[in-house]
């Protein structure tokens, strides 16, 4: 039977991707998910850290978003699904960059933001399949698509 | 000889655009500028306008995003470079969305943002070829990149 | 600037082509209609016409449905949006059929048909970025993606 | 040796799916059979009832077909062969849809339909690389292209 | 209005390019016929006449068909339709092998060939959208795919 | 490790796949060989066998090949490196076809014929990789480039 | 008729591109010559004249590099044929990396280039479909290619 | 969990590749390392001693690069991440050429190189995700990307 994979995209503040591995373990549903690395630091640093300090702060990240993309954009085309999460706060360009990404790639969006964002994420929603306001509804999504269970 | 189709995503409350299309002009430099419709409330508008009202604001601006977003992934998918611009202000999700769809597609992407937004469009910058923070820059770019004249 | 290349997949028997065709014209949009052979009686016999009779009538349909197929193939790979259309009667399977080609090759498709065909046509229309009623709503979609007009 | 995906894609009215998945097992074919959610009410609702009630049936019937739709196109393209079955009744202009989509991906497609739908389904047909009349047919063809099993 | 371009792939011993160029001029159709090059010799000795002999028949071989082979790939991949005609004699391999290049870039195929070669192209014909006995049938599939124009 | 998907496609009539699958065995490598049906009658008659008679020779051909097509493609679009195999006699046109399916898709070909073939094939052993003469010379190919094995 | 692109990659210390030019203009051939910029300062400097100087030469040549990309992926991309030239001096790893990035593309490559390169160049040369050590050689296979002409 | 696959091109003079692998298996990171056949004398002449002797020693060169091509196409095309490493001698271009060939398939390269080719390696540093100057580096890299561990 397939295992779906699923990239979970955005924020990285708040506890969103434990509550959907928690849901989908529940369920026992048959996907393998996927993210970035999200501890705040590691991903601003990676870069210099490995490779060498730089004294300008654009390089400093240019390192390390380079390297990041590595992994983002080889599990963005590994992906059956890609969701994207945008929290209360930042500008997280980054989450919206990956939504036009998975795009692109013709791979199904969901995404997943309270409905302060609604007008401002339009056209990201546009090109998505399924908006979600809390991520149980992501992950009764998924026991949908995936095993056709109704939510209870 | 090759006209340069020229998508030019982003902002659309300061004359960027414009700038650009006289400094292209002047230049005479064989380009073809595209954008999205820049008239802020036909863009929120269009849908219900052309096929009925809606009265809950989500399906209002689900209509009118999904008929912009014709014309944007259609041009998207026509350039040869993709400029890409943040403003001081606003979320502009839909600029990054635009840079993530671009890059998705191998398109070169030129960014153009001021120094504030360097840290959250790391990665945005990370896909790009270039980084311009004034729209004349992105005109010298163009003209080395097309016609191989350097900045005067 | 682009010519827009528009194809009108769907219905043959009522006269909504010759309505885009005269209100893209009104309107002087950089528009070009493509079509498939609307003649009903060439598109069922032009295969043995040209190639020679067949006993049986499924062959006899073969041969016709292969050679429509090259013009419909061709020009729906060559539209930058593609326009279906279902009227009030009879299968139309050949529309929803062009309708899922155009999806998956990531073509914008606007749809045009009555309400009464809503709900058989949920899937098809969640695949399309827009649903019209009437021509004029088409021509008017066009004209706001191509030149930024609102309906007057 | 290779596991062959097949998805059984149309009808959810009778039994067809069940045929085909007995004779796949019968005969010990190495085969993955894949399908939408044919829980006829739930592939209407879902949307609905995971995300949140509309009133405007529209919208309903979007939400559910927007989510449907995540499946359906994951396991299209996951698919080597697609088997698409047309029922004596209703407009199954979903099915035609997902032909279309397969047949734009370069899918093998299997047909399954009775002789009253010939002529209406000739287009269709004509993408096909086989048209059944029969589960059994499916079966039979299927053990062939796999394993070079002639029909006994 | 479009241009199509038609490849005229295959037998280089017969007139049948000639009448079907022919034919297109009579009918005033909007084709660019594209064709390998049809001096045999030449087709041949190319690459040794520009980059030196070679003692062995195979290099010899070898340097024309590669160079034979920019062309060839170039224009299947522009072509909108492809012709593949087998004459009565000779191996003709080079044929099938574009038939089956074609195939695999979604170009659709029509043949030309006599009666005695249908079994043993039981493959190619498969493949193709049409099989035509005549040069004059190929004009008549063309001006109908092209115009609409039944044949007379 | 990878498992190396290994097409074999062309002549049925003597026991070259034995022989490499033989030698394949005996080196241990780690190899999937996948062919077409080789039992010529069946490859013939499978179509009208499951799917009904045909009186015409040329539609009972057309139903077998369409079928057997469905393997071919999509064995072909699996493998990772295509063998051809052109025996002395017949016309072989399918195996011709192979190779240029193989080509478009980008597929590493080796070509496995007699001497006297060469001329005629000059074009198909241009887009390959490597020409063989004898099965054992395919297997220390499939050695060298899977295992670095050079022939003892 | 068709206008072939050609884009000349490679050394730009020698007039090869000149001869080429001239060679072209002479037969009248209807090809469009491409190139990089090919002042060399120019090429090196232009990132950081456009968007400011940079303490680490890395970063310096870093800008330019991408800047210059922008043009050569994208007429790469364009190109019908892609001539690479190895001159006698210099690393020439962009050259190199042009042909990979051609060879990927599936676009046709002629090298051209001393002798004495043969060797390392020799996974260069077996990508390609030509090998010439004269630019008048390369004039002399695209006269043959696009217009059938054998050298006088 | 996803199993990395890892392409080591270039340079076969020096242990960089042990150097890798050790790195890779101490820290047990999902990989699966790839490489080209890395024996010199095996890669230039396996060509010849499995297909027979050639006297032009272009040809001999031909045979063998080809039949390395074969491995190198396929595995850089299964390879999520490639790494190339250009040594302090040799030319080098088909490490150049398999950067490109890496790059215009849209894969992540990590470059491994020492300073003094810095300059001559800006085009193909600029195609990469990182540049390192250790073997170490690389591994600390894939740490990071698979498993976000950050150097110790």
């Amino acid at each position: 039977m397939k295992t779906w994979k699923v990239y979970l995209s955005g924020e990285i503040h708040s506890d969103w991707r434990e509550q959907i591995t928690d849901g989908v373990a529940q369920l026992g549903l048959p996907i393998e998910l996927m993210s970035p690395i999200t501890v705040h630091e590691d991903s601003d640093d990676c870069g210099v850290a490995i490779f060498g300090a730089e004294e300008d702060k654009l390089w400093h990240d240019r390192k390390g978003a380079l390297l990041n993309g590595i992994r983002t954009s080889t599990l963005l085309q590994d992906a059956d699904v890609v969701v994207v999460r945008f929290g209360e706060k930042y500008k997280q360009w980054n989450a919206a960059f990956d939504a036009g990404y998975a795009s692109a790639l013709g791979k199904p969006i969901i995404t997943l933001h309270p409905p302060e964002h609604d007008h401002a994420l339009k056209e990201v929603d546009a090109a998505a399949s399924a908006m979600a306001r809390d991520p149980k509804q992501v992950v009764q999504a998924l026991a949908y698509i995936i095993a056709g269970t109704m939510p209870g």
